[in-house]
């Protein structure tokens, strides 16, 4: 089993590519190379693994190299992110949806020649909801809830899991395509996206660092534990089509929680000092923006994949730290935390 | 007021062509120009008037020439049909999918070169939904309704959608879809297309030529006439943003009808021996791919546009006879009909 990761880098794609390296197969058969392509090398540790190969630069020039191998199963992770798409229409373009298309070509092309036809895992995004004049958001996201993207990388995803249910539907690639919520809690630094508090407000503090909730208390929000999204990726890329019931792509699940909830979690778990570092200045802009994203999933296909959401926001709370001690610096949530001998 | 229509010598676009030319105006403004680019040069009586221009050609190649003069609206029905996508699947990306991108791209330019910003109507497709096995098609379709296109045309037709919504919310165009029915009676030669006994089981007879019907009686259909998708394309391409509810695609309307209520408004108008030429030899790969399309619509966008469906198939097909008398041939059906002096 050969498989490419493009994407392969950044936070999701790492995590990904450690898990499959520690499971070592995938669908039972064992996995002899993995690639991981991105505009940046990987890890250490991911680069060290002698079943690792590393191709750095942009995925469409690199391509033509990449397909010189053969694939079996390829997790398309790359993408341009909202903000970059909303500030570069044409990057969005190119990053999104050309090299997309040129990467389903190249699959196309492959089997063509007759090597193997690739299983392709789409990444979508939550994001190819939105509420438009005529469709107002319905109070639950259903599988069958007709999306009205509200930007380009709403749009990009959506038109992409499209071009990936047509291309399977020929027999081109075996290819699948799941929405991946909003993931939280993120590590490293804080970014500019509309959805940065929904870590930063819990990674911040923990460090001993200020963060702002740009939010009210009541506002829902439905989030992913980084685990929880890796799993939801490997259950999709590793269902038959049978269980999968059909071309259109899976919602994941999601934790359906607010902000209040969210804080009041790290107060619990890493005490009054840390929640105290949480100010409440109102950001009417992002307000408006995450108010428009939904909140509630019901995520019928998903469940019948075996994927449940996360238990609760503590237990998204727990995952972070326990992924990152050493990120958790914050004197009195260290000592609650069990992170310094007693 | 200057108007390029896209596959403006093909059937629909030669009509709609006739209408503008008619009309003189559009949005309250005179017609000055009307290019007709196509495949194929335009019929006399279009290429005679002077307001008319003609570029025949490949629409990708011919954009540059096309885009030396600005438009102020954009008529884009060039398409590849169903049947083309299917045999050859490069063909209908670059027909559908990468001439749209490229005619949006270059509307962008104009806007962003102090052009125009054109007002783009993009023709899209009932091809557009269809079931998938995650997703049975509703027994009614409304404006909500998630499509799962099952050819590539469809999922060409959705997609455009998609890039027309998002150049829309940018601000390069101001575009809106409109989902054509299949259209009855369309006048000509029988073709390969799976729909065309919808046409053919009546126009044949009525030239007194023998013909089939594939499917049961009782196969249920929506249809809409020739002039009443004129007529919806007008409405969505002349309303305002607001009138229109969003960037959506609208579902034009449709009359629903059933193969025996079509040849029963046939033998009506026409008399028994045109209805005796219709042979009922059942065909199960047509009756399949008709039976999987949408048969009721619930257009409610539409008529908030002021657009109904045709009243029943017996007006669709006086309408017919009205507009091709001379393809009228068969003796009885002509004395009936009062195409004959009495």
């Amino acid at each position: 089993m050969r498989i490419l990761v493009t994407g392969g880098a950044g936070f999701l794609g790492s995590r990904l590519a450690r898990a499959l390296l520690q499971r070592g197969t995938f669908d039972g058969r064992p996995i002899q190379a993995l690639m991981l392509a991105d505009l940046f090398p990987p890890a250490a540790d991911l680069a060290r693994d002698p079943r690792v190969q590393v191709q750095a630069g942009d995925l469409m020039a690199g391509l033509p190299a990449l397909m010189t191998q053969h694939w079996d199963l390829v997790f398309h992770l790359a993408s341009a992110v909202s903000a970059e798409c909303e500030a570069d229409f044409d990057l969005g373009l190119h990053a999104n949806l050309d090299t997309t298309r040129r990467l389903l070509d190249a699959c196309r092309a492959q089997a063509a020649a007759g090597g193997p036809v690739a299983r392709l895992f789409f990444s979508s995004s939550v994001a190819v909801f939105g509420a438009d004049a005529s469709l107002p958001l319905p109070p639950v996201v259903r599988d069958d809830t007709l999306p009205a993207p509200q930007s380009s990388y709403g749009i990009h995803k959506f038109v992409c899991e499209q071009l990936v249910a047509d291309y399977t539907r020929k027999g081109y690639i075996d290819g699948r395509s799941a929405r991946l919520m909003t993931v939280s809690v993120r590590p490293g630094r804080p970014n500019g996206a509309a959805s940065g508090f929904l870590s930063g407000m819990l990674r911040e503090p923990l460090a001993g660092q200020p963060s702002n909730c740009p939010v009210p208390a009541d506002t829902a929000v439905a989030l992913s534990s980084p685990a929880n999204t890796i799993a939801g990726i490997l259950a999709v890329a590793e269902a038959s089509r049978e269980r999968l019931g059909g071309r259109l792509a899976v919602n994941l699940p999601a934790l359906s929680t607010t902000a209040g909830e969210m804080l009041a979690a790290l107060e619990s778990l890493a005490g009054p000092a840390a929640r105290a570092l949480v100010s409440h200045e109102a950001d009417a802009a992002t307000a408006r923006i995450v108010g428009g994203w939904p909140a509630r999933f019901d995520a019928q296909r998903a469940r019948q994949l075996g994927l449940q959401p996360d238990a609760d926001f503590a237990a998204i709370l727990r995952q972070y730290v326990a992924d990152h001690p050493q990120a958790v610096t914050e004197p009195a949530a260290r000592r609650r935390l069990g992170l310094d001998p007693g």
